[in-house]
């Protein structure tokens, strides 16, 4: 073990960046002030009541500095219908935010910035208990109940640790596309286990399923890799989210920073992008033959789009497979244009391909496969162990062909296939590969240099 | 169903090439009597205490005309110690054959010719029953007792058949070259059923494991395919050696006559040897990539070379796989050179491979692998799953490469790895695949135009 900094240190420097400092703090607090009255303002002057609340992050004092993300949430009385509270929702939103945009989660709610902060200006309705939600939204407040009375200073702090770490190693964030830890799982773990360094010791020694339940109160079984019983909700994981390689991955690097702590872990160098000659040489030294699919990006919000992308990947995988194509790895990348990405062993196969058929003493299929292969263009029917098998012309040789011509027979997401089924796309090979460094340079510098 | 000619008249005609004239029987008679006669003087001149007889299928007329094999025993008293037994055995047969061969099987005994005929004279243990025989060749003469008086001229006829059909689909004997049905057990068939059709009828609804056991005295159970249990000895399966291929080819080849009966089934035309421009055509059109070993046949007989080169096939076939390469078929072939030959899918593979880890959540697994990359020149280690991943470089991409530097690393019989150890072989590919068709040209021929 090198000599390096010890943990101590190494995190009083990362404090200094995560801590936001008593003049961001006080922004923050005159603009959720501000925020607030304004907001009960709207809702009176609609004549209704609700309760309207500041959360998340920045009600709790364990947002990083930087982040300018303030949740306010208009809690409503359940006896407004659901129609009335989407529209109040919206009326009120629109007017504290006149340049904002309406966003979809289970309801409506508006997101836009006030005096340069992110805001979500989300209605939900006030429920006794969190088990009595009509949506996950109606949940949030809850949470910050809960963690109110639980959070003070210092582990506030040791939650910024955290968030950080788990951002600088990519897996913070409950979204569809990075399936990791979301805001109140960090700060559950911090609590359950009491401080940055206590979760991360935890983590080395974590055996999947890992199950915590801070409340002990769990009234049904989880079959996810991380399951955290939500303290205001007994039969809800709040890990749900996150999949088994993001728990390694944090088990990983919990394990590589307790034994040689870097700032680097919360603070990686950004990476440079690969450019064309970057790509060319890596597929030259590697020998392999990567085939892309590029298509204009789906109108779909992140959380549809990863899904969808995935679901196709996969799909273009195992129909390769089911050719006969070994794929080394894959990818799915999405900005502008979306790409399914494909590095396979090879770019063809034998024009024959070998084609097993059923046992011979198997009289009823035997005379439908002999019937079959009678008069075809085949070798065989010939005798192996108990079976009949022809050796026939492979339909797809070339990987490519299969890519460019068969592309819609493997199971798409339904969005990518749609985008797809007009054929508004194109099939990227040999040369044509190194264009996408220009969209996804540093997604292919990743993907040439992967990191646990 | 074309309409061709009925099963009567073809076997009919099939009948005239496959019995013997009565020319032939004088012939076989009198070679017979002369043989016996002297065979009976040569053990009395040693002094010994022997009974002298033909057995097999000239003793009981099942032979197919122009078949010269006669077979005669010569049986000791069992008081003869082993020894004894071999030298008296061998001194009998040089003096019967002088220009034949010692041959091993569990006993030594003397090939030779005499009259035109193909002899062996075979000395073994005059025991009481087969149950007690201290050798497999001390059978035969219980065989020869049990079916002689079973077999009538009729049945002789139809086994005569049976016997014709086997050799000409290609699964008669019972040699570990062929592992297909002997000529005992082509007899116990025909007594069995009752008629060559009726075998064959039988034959279309196999179910292997097929279990016949005409003395319904079994008293032990066999995994083979097919089980006839020994009307001498209830302990043995006369089948044991014919394999489930052969099984299935029974099967199939009766199936197709009955429903066309074909005099070819018995008397196939023979096999055009393949040129090597027609290897050419095969390989190209196939686009598949043929490897070769080939080397001097080690000096053994055919029941312990062809093991050994199977051994040896499946060993190289499964070091192929291993490395990744997929075989699509292989074939071994023997004559004055042996011959490993595998047809791959593939030339070469990428210069990179991918290589598993241990799970990341096992710690000291997780530690070794993570040190052993550590400075490696691979890329990763990386998370996939829970499981670490790095791919790092192939050893071997080129399949020539590993069937020319690490043939010796597969698991090859042991007299075929005795033969190569002193890198006394010669790696075929390419264009020089095409010197093969001098020596195996009908073998060739079959690979590439494989009949069930």
């Amino acid at each position: 073990m090198p000599a390096g900094r010890g943990v101590d240190e190494v995190l009083a420097s990362v404090r200094d960046r995560l801590d936001p400092d008593s003049e961001e703090r006080a922004a923050l607090r005159a603009t959720v002030d501000e925020l607030v009255a304004r907001t009960r303002a709207a809702v009176d002057s609609l004549g209704l009541s609700a309760e309207v609340e500041h959360v998340g992050s920045t009600a709790r004092g364990t947002w990083v500095s930087g982040d300018r993300d303030i949740d306010v949430f208009v809690r409503f009385d359940t006896d407004l219908d659901r129609d009335a509270l989407e529209r109040a929702g919206l009326q009120v939103g629109n007017t504290i935010l006149p340049d904002g945009q309406e966003e979809y989660a289970e309801h409506p709610y508006v997101h836009g910035e006030f005096d340069g902060f992110e805001v979500d200006l989300v209605p939900c309705y006030r429920v006794e208990s969190a088990t009595e939600i009509a949506s996950a939204v109606d949940r949030t407040p809850f949470h910050n109940d809960y963690l109110d009375t639980r959070i003070d200073d210092d582990l506030a702090g040791e939650i910024r640790l955290l968030k950080g770490f788990l951002k600088g190693i990519g897996v913070y964030g409950s979204d569809l596309r990075t399936q990791g830890y979301s805001g109140y799982l960090t700060e559950l773990l911090a609590l359950v286990y009491g401080s940055f360094e206590a979760v991360l010791e935890a983590a080395t020694g974590w055996q999947p399923p890992v199950v915590l339940d801070p409340e002990d109160h769990a009234e049904r079984r989880f079959e996810d890799p991380l399951v955290v019983i939500d303290p205001t909700d007994p039969e809800r994981n709040v890990a749900a989210v996150v999949n088994e390689a993001n728990v390694a991955r944090l088990i990983h690097n919990a394990r590589a920073f307790l034994a040689e702590p870097d700032p680097e872990y919360f603070f990686p160098p950004a990476r440079q992008p690969l450019p064309p000659e970057g790509v060319r040489e890596e597929i030259r030294s590697r020998r392999t033959t990567p085939v892309a699919v590029r298509f204009d990006s789906p109108d779909l919000v992140d959380d549809q789009l990863y899904p969808q992308l995935h679901r196709s990947l996969d799909g273009l995988v195992r129909g390769l497979e089911t050719e006969g194509f070994d794929v080394l790895r894959s990818e799915t990348w999405a900005d502008t244009t979306a790409v399914l990405f494909v590095e396979l062993a090879v770019a063809r196969l034998p024009a024959v391909e070998r084609h097993g058929g059923p046992p011979v003493h198997v009289e009823a299929h035997a005379e439908r496969f002999l019937e079959a292969y009678e008069d075809a263009d085949v070798y065989g029917p010939f005798i192996d162990g108990d079976r009949y098998v022809v050796e026939r012309e492979r339909q797809t040789p070339r990987a490519i062909d299969f890519v460019e011509d068969r592309l819609l027979e493997v199971a798409l997401g339904t969005h990518v296939e749609t985008a797809l089924a007009n054929g508004d796309y194109q099939v990227l090979a040999g040369d044509s590969i190194l264009e996408l460094s220009e969209e996804f340079g540093e997604e292919l510098a990743a993907y040439f240099d992967p990191t646990a």
